[in-house]
């Protein structure tokens, strides 16, 4: 099941989407009472996704990411293997979180800003000190998330908070796959296209397969530190591909299962 | 004016304290609809505060920390110069924040944590790109913050939000006092005390005016990347002193104007 949000003439609310994918516009958005967390109960009010927008599905509490997760990443923005520098923590904060059609808004203090195209997971209920093999028990959904980050201050700062943090360097979406279970995580395409003055190229082509530290030891890794709480999003890292990105841009991410993540890139 | 939220056996809410600090129990909780963002409306229920439990004053939607902003302190744990090493940002979860009294609790992975006293800021309304010199306009008040961190995690991560982020690493308290011009900011001393076997003894003794990044330049430096939101906290930095804490200690942290945040020290 697919739970998205939505802003609406009725006001904002959550939504079970139905329908094709691929024709996004024609989909439907069912509103429901309450959040993704429970079973649905629908209001009785029905949208068509071309006349509603579509936010970010979820507003967490926090952020948790897991950067240097792909060897092939690491070796192109450290120039080192990852024996040498193991998957660490961040944190991305709640404001720089957008939703899908949103503008990635570049700050001209930012110059070298790229996209990283990754599997996010959206946490469905309070936990702490979870075993890696009880992940699933904790995981409300999949979704979509671009972890932009302005290589240029991360490598200034040293500390990565400023650099993955600013404004609308969240994007987030489209939706929330609940059915976890289809996903085989042994083998799931992520992809990344970028759109450069009307020219669309596949930059970012990886599998999860490749994540050096898999989804329960993640959640593990996390929530033996932190408490997670409905609604947080644990970002699992990108893989190799990243580049920079300008004003007038388009950057989409892809998952299969999912769908896809497209944000126009602006000047702030 | 103070003010603080306490859970009562009415609930929690938040409340004007009243009274010598000195004498902390014998202080009064003058009970408030809403929040601290506005004049306070009493509810007309008054509590002893020795009767009540003083939580964190804030909830925050994100606590943004200024590290390397005591040039003593840059030197005692990275052995550099502020120079090779100036100000950086990074950001402690809402999950690591506790109230006064309430317990550090180190997990058995973390081998070294330490204190970090530090004046706090608590944010007052929406803002974004504020000029260094309007940074008052923005600001609700001033709180004590202990910017606890696993020093053996903080390098072998390299990023901090792990050794930072642990649930209980953010005490943060006693109070807001919002009387924010009575703090002379060039002359304001910021203290910890460490009890440990008994003995208490001043291990930080330092004053704001060492403060490399100036308040107003923070929030500016903050805000150009970041919107704030009403509750959020700045961390200003911790000077020199910081040591290893082990269950059994107690912390406290000492800001006159503001008062003590005394937190004990307890195995996870």
């Amino acid at each position: 099941m697919r739970f998205g949000r939505i802003a609406t003439p009725d006001g904002m609310t959550f939504a079970v989407i139905e329908g094709d994918v691929a024709d996004r516009n024609e989909m439907t958005a069912k509103a429901i009472v309450g959040t993704p967390f429970t079973e649905p109960e629908y209001t009785g009010k029905e949208y068509r996704l071309g006349d509603v927008k579509l936010l970010a599905p979820m507003l967490p509490s926090k952020v948790v990411a897991i950067g240097r997760n792909y060897a092939d990443h690491v070796a192109e923005v450290f120039q080192k293997s990852a024996d040498d520098l193991p998957p660490t923590l961040f944190i991305k904060p709640p404001t720089s979180v957008v939703g899908p059609d949103a503008a990635i808004k570049i700050p001209d203090f930012a110059t070298r800003v790229e996209f990283e195209g990754e599997l996010a997971v959206v946490i469905g209920r309070p936990c702490k000190n979870v075993k890696a093999e009880d992940w699933k028990s904790v995981v409300a959904g999949f979704t979509i998330v671009n972890d932009v980050s302005s290589r240029d201050l991360q490598f200034a700062d040293g500390q990565w908070a400023r650099a993955k943090g600013i404004d609308t360097f969240c994007p987030l979406g489209p939706w929330i796959e609940t059915d976890v279970d289809a996903f085989e995580l042994d083998d799931l395409p992520i992809k990344a296209h970028l759109t450069h003055e009307g020219v669309t190229t596949t930059k970012q082509d990886s599998n999860s397969n490749q994540m050096i530290m898999k989804m329960g030891e993640i959640i593990e890794f996390i929530t033996a530190s932190m408490t997670l709480l409905p609604g947080d999003v644990i970002c699992t890292g990108s893989p190799a591909g990243t580049e920079a990105m300008v004003p007038g841009d388009s950057i989409a991410v892809e998952v299969p299962g999912i769908g896809t993540l497209e944000n126009p890139v602006e000047r702030a």
